[in-house]
């Protein structure tokens, strides 16, 4: 079924138990969804626009009100809607990096951190992950200390995610804030797979700048985000614009360049909006979340000589799973290779794992009910006995 | 009707006739609103990614295809989306201004080009607009000597909109282009309303870059835009990340730091891919598009005292009006003072003209029917005549 030309319906998330890594978080509510049908077009939000003339200043529908519950909920004093938590380290990035200077992140962050501090010039400085693929306190002061020898000065920001996308571990930000904020290095929560999906408390993890992604975990449209700060710090990355017209005399109001003036004109924040309110409660049940990647993680591990890389017991649904000594053993002999995985998850009704992949990989949980998490375990096992593996029950 | 919690179903160009000046262009198109609806999820199109893992090399929604589409139909040789024409304006700016650059833009830019110069530390330079509120090449040249002569060097970029947000007024941007060319200055072209709206051929127009709002002018949802360049320019601005991790020594593949790695990772790009064949046919009829816009012209034109300030006859149908000496005149004595006017409008079914303004307002007549702008011309001379001015037929 086409729904443009060229252009096949997505059906993934109806048909089957989607264990992508990172779509998990980002499907759409019932309310995301009417909301986006109601707000597809272009500027749609923007009907009710009056003077200062800026997004987060509209009052219909209720956008004002949405940054300052956004705020509210995180422990923040300031937010702004981004397209995509990648732009929110653009924009950090971009107002404390000055070319050639050091730039705290892990060996464990995202690649757009990097680009990030690719793009204001900054020198990437990884706090390395310890044997269990943990980022310390400890090993954040070793490498700010680390880095003061060799560039004579310490880092001037810090980028921490508290879950990583490689292991799904969770990290003691909180540690790791104090660590920095003795040497005054403001840090930067990335928080693209727990803003939405678990409870986030700012100044309680005492964190300068949190940032979420709507499309990876807050149920919203692509591409989506929010940053957050604290009073302090909104006056720098939220300052107004100072430019003027040499001919005209122009100024550009309470414009914020590091945003680029507006950012989510549309069906993107009307979508964070719509789900808002159910993504508030969903965080209140993590537990529950948890329980489920338990029950998944048990049936794999069932299987004989599967392996999770990920910290155990697991914090996030995020997880990385080895099973080179039994799926990939499967793969050297049978007629599809690496292929009949996937494609026999697919033939039972899951998808998400990339085709081909019997190593290593990573699958999410997320959002998922008992009764699926429950069948997806036992659908681990089948698959391991239809090709001669051993899965105790 | 509520779409969700505290969120009004928008019906705006459901029930009316829509003349807001930046909302025309960005309707959805059917396909594009059934994309919408079947790709809302967040990284809905994500699903087939493979490697070398990039948003445009995805063909499954077949993006890679879309990319070399538009390519082709601007006459260009390498296209991106970006979410919103002023991150375009933010890459480019960012990969040829350093801090003290001159930077060429005109009297008739829009903030977000001001912007972008100010997050790259670059000075504005405004090409006046002559008394016609049109620039031409003979001021452009006129304003690099001038730059020239005050910081001893030519301008590094330079910013032109085809058609300006103010009067939309079309300039001479082959004429500009081929001025700064002689200065060896690349050229921006700022096709926000053009690119999806009027037939934009680039090598034509001998500028370097095309830069086009989706949420503006190509039927799509928000934050959408493209941004095309030249083989010569795209190894620039599209150059790929050189950074590495210190401790894991990582790479990061072909990722572009000005792009942040992927740009649309969902709604915002089906929306556009959905629109795309309906809006290469639309830029085919701009004629029809300013027949209508001549007669809703004319209708304002019967009005005592009302004039145009755009150039005459329209070559683009958002069009300046002044209406100092006819509507205005009535609002000094009105009830509802100012704001009778766009409520008389509501009441015969018109929107998108700001509550209260009577004096110097906006308009697009862009989409609408022949029928709806002869209603539309004839409202203007009803309103008139009710409230006591002289409308000639």
């Amino acid at each position: 079924m086409r729904c443009a030309s060229g252009i096949e319906a997505r059906q993934v998330d109806e048909l089957a138990i989607n264990i992508d890594p990172i779509q998990a978080g980002g499907r759409l509510t019932g309310d995301a969804m009417k909301a986006v049908i109601a707000y597809g077009d272009g500027y749609s939000v923007c009907d009710n626009c009056r003077k200062p003339n800026r997004l987060d200043y509209i009052n219909k529908p209720p956008i004002a009100e949405f940054h300052k519950d956004v705020a509210g909920w995180l422990n923040m004093d300031a937010v702004r809607t981004v397209p995509g938590a990648r732009r929110g380290f653009q924009a950090v990035a971009h107002t404390f990096i000055r070319k050639g200077d050091p730039v705290l992140l892990t060996s464990l962050s995202h690649y757009t951190e990097f680009l990030a501090i690719e793009g204001a010039e900054g020198i990437a400085c990884e706090i390395p992950a310890d044997d269990h693929h943990i980022i310390t306190p400890d090993a954040a002061a070793v490498k700010i200390e680390e880095v003061k020898k060799q560039s004579g000065r310490a880092p001037v920001l810090a980028f921490i995610d508290h879950v990583d996308y490689q292991y799904g571990n969770m990290h003691d930000v909180k540690g790791i804030a104090k660590v920095c904020h003795q040497y005054d290095i403001p840090v930067l929560y990335n928080g693209a797979y727990t803003v939405g999906i678990m409870p986030v408390n700012g100044k309680d993890l005492g964190v300068d700048f949190v940032i979420g992604s709507g499309h990876k975990s807050m149920a919203s449209p692509a591409p989506s985000g929010i940053l957050a700060t604290t009073t302090e710090y909104a006056a720098e990355v939220f300052r107004t614009t100072a430019i003027t017209g040499d001919v005209t005399h122009r100024k550009f109001g309470i414009k914020e360049p590091e945003m680029m003036g507006c950012t989510l004109m549309g069906v993107t924040l009307i979508g964070m909006m719509a789900s808002f309110p159910h993504v508030k409660e969903r965080v209140k049940h993590f537990d529950r979340e948890l329980e489920n990647n338990r029950i998944v993680v048990d049936g794999l591990l069932a299987v004989e000589r599967t392996k999770i890389l990920s910290e155990m017991p697991r914090k996030h649904t995020l997880t990385r799973a080895d099973t080179i000594g039994s799926f990939d053993r499967v793969a050297e002999t049978h007629k599809k290779r690496g292929f009949y995985f996937s494609s026999a998850l697919e033939e039972k009704g899951v998808t998400g794992v990339i085709p081909g992949a019997t190593k290593v990989w990573k699958f999410n949980t997320y959002g998922m009910t008992q009764k699926q998490a429950r069948y997806l375990a036992d659908t681990f096992g089948e698959i391991a006995q239809e090709n001669g593996l051993t899965a105790s029950k």
